[in-house]
């Protein structure tokens, strides 16, 4: 049976929350089961809270935990029994686990996940990649939200193959569209790294290349996948959440100040709702750790259980969907040497 | 009296809603005039439409135009019979005249600014400067939006001197508060160049230095200037642009769908429209082109005439500001060599 780990301690709302999301996750999928890190007793405490299937959870006792006040490349080195560097070398060794959720430290699980779990031979650059909701009530995937603030043309390149492999292995799509995310549409637009992103993309027999796209298309959804360097990546995702944020408040206060307003908005609740529910990026699970050798989910900081669920369903769909297997097939027919992004 | 020059060829809607937005915006304020650049039949038969204060209007008549089509070093240089060009160096040479506004192509305003106007002394890059709306119900300035995709640390600490100034000029902010957009909020978050900007502006005396922001923030208005490379700024506006477009559809769609949706519609009419109206980016004028010796504003290639009257407001208020001059002054001030960046 395939197992998914998930790092009880880590977030802020670690552990209840994370334990609650995890066992939530169970009777959603057959034939798979969690294996919780963290403290067993603060785990079990949890645990004892609910009916779930025993059967289908097991505790790894650790008895370190690395918070967002570590230094991130210290703290995998030095705190070796923490729930996070147990986890991902379990994730590594053991064959039958096939994925890893974690609400920590993202800078811990970025620089514990190379170290520990190792990137796919000729990957430049493993690169964070969330889906985003879009008009069409689908998602786009952004890669690379945040791993990478410094880019090279080529590391580009890589985040459309391995996003490409990522919408197929977990959505489905068979040959998913991937636009450059750039200050505009025409081909010249751009730094000199996306203008050379733009032709090397052009080339790739590993990306259905729909050419560069502007910030506001990422929620159109024209295209599956909008590539982006780690900085401009992280900006647009950021904006666009402190949009939704703002939205949903500006709605909340003029619903309370209009005349007639509790009837309103008794009328008005199912549709904003569901605009809320669009917007909320709690529901969605965590953002991908492209380009491991093994599936890496990074949850919210924040995550309640309600994020935890749909985070350890995406670590298994894409397991279930050869998503590494695929990444490795995708960049075998990449035109640019595995040297030159180093 | 003081005069704003409006190039009424210029946009999509160019002249009918151009001309409108212009003479609408008289009797909004006291003591200025318009002058129409472009055809002078054209122009007439749409003025023929409408009852105005005739003595607050003067027509300069040109033969060409500059569109989309033209690239815009060539046609700026080509078509010197143009309302964009003929309306710049009126804007140079007429101390009567204080601002020009155009929804022509955006690459023509930036073009012609630059070599018909001329960069204020000391200035290393003129940036665009749109305000964003914000949770608050003010604008937050985000500057560079787009005219500078590729910049210097020394650019940036600029762009946030010049949109304080505007601040100033056009809001009233007495200090205003500036933001650096990067990847996080820590000191050492972003790539090299907006490390480098952080330390420079962080000692800056013309800078009220409020540390890194990131995208999320732009929106909640706890600070009054953003500042950002011209890349990552128009991916931001643009994001936020598509957010808004995505929020309005969305609603639009569920409250179809919903049970009882024409009576809900009914009551959730107001509030849905205060919100609509917020994020509408016609009504709220265009971008201001910061670093000239006079204002320039584009406003949006889109622009209806409801877009065209706040952008020829803008100009004036900018000038009665005194932009110009409180751009010089705080430059001064700037501890950065005016060769560095060129």
């Amino acid at each position: 049976m395939i197992k998914i780990i998930v790092d009880a301690m880590g977030g802020d709302n670690a552990p209840a929350e994370i334990v609650k999301g995890a066992i939530d996750a169970l009777p959603l999928r057959e034939n798979f089961m969690v294996v919780l890190t963290g403290d067993e007793s603060l785990i079990g405490r949890e645990l004892a809270k609910y009916k779930y299937d025993a059967s289908r959870v097991e505790i790894v006792h650790t008895s370190e935990v690395i918070t967002n006040d570590d230094v991130p490349t210290l703290a995998v080195r030095r705190k070796r029994d923490s729930s996070l560097v147990v986890g991902l070398k379990m994730l590594k060794e053991r064959e039958d686990v096939g994925g890893f959720v974690s609400a920590g430290s993202t800078g811990a699980v970025l620089t514990g996940g190379i170290m520990f779990v190792g990137r796919i031979k000729g990957v430049m650059r493993p690169a964070l990649c969330p889906g985003i909701p879009n008009v069409r009530g689908t998602q786009t995937l952004l890669c690379d939200c945040g791993a990478n603030a410094e880019c090279k043309p080529q590391y580009l390149v890589q985040f459309g193959i391995m996003a490409s492999a990522y919408a197929k292995a977990a959505y489905g799509v068979e040959n998913p569209r991937v636009g450059l995310v750039t200050n505009g549409a025409e081909e010249h637009k751009g730094d000199p790294l996306h203008q050379e992103a733009h032709q090397l993309m052009k080339v790739c027999p590993a990306i259905n290349f729909a050419g560069n796209i502007e910030g506001r298309e990422i929620m159109y959804g024209d295209v599956d996948v909008a590539v982006t360097d780690g900085f401009s990546g992280n900006i647009a995702l950021k904006a666009i959440e402190g949009c939704g944020k703002t939205v949903a408040s500006v709605l909340s206060t003029e619903f309370r100040r209009s005349a007639g307003s509790k009837l309103s908005y008794l009328f008005a609740k199912k549709p904003i709702n569901k605009l809320k529910n669009m917007l909320d990026y709690s529901k969605m699970g965590g953002s991908v750790f492209l380009g491991l050798k093994k599936v890496v989910v990074k949850s919210h900081g924040s995550s309640k259980a309600k994020s935890i669920t749909p985070s350890v369903l995406q670590a298994l769909d894409a397991c279930r969907g050869n998503l590494i297997r695929d990444i490795e097939q995708r960049l075998e027919s990449m035109p640019v040497s595995e040297n030159e992004g180093e």
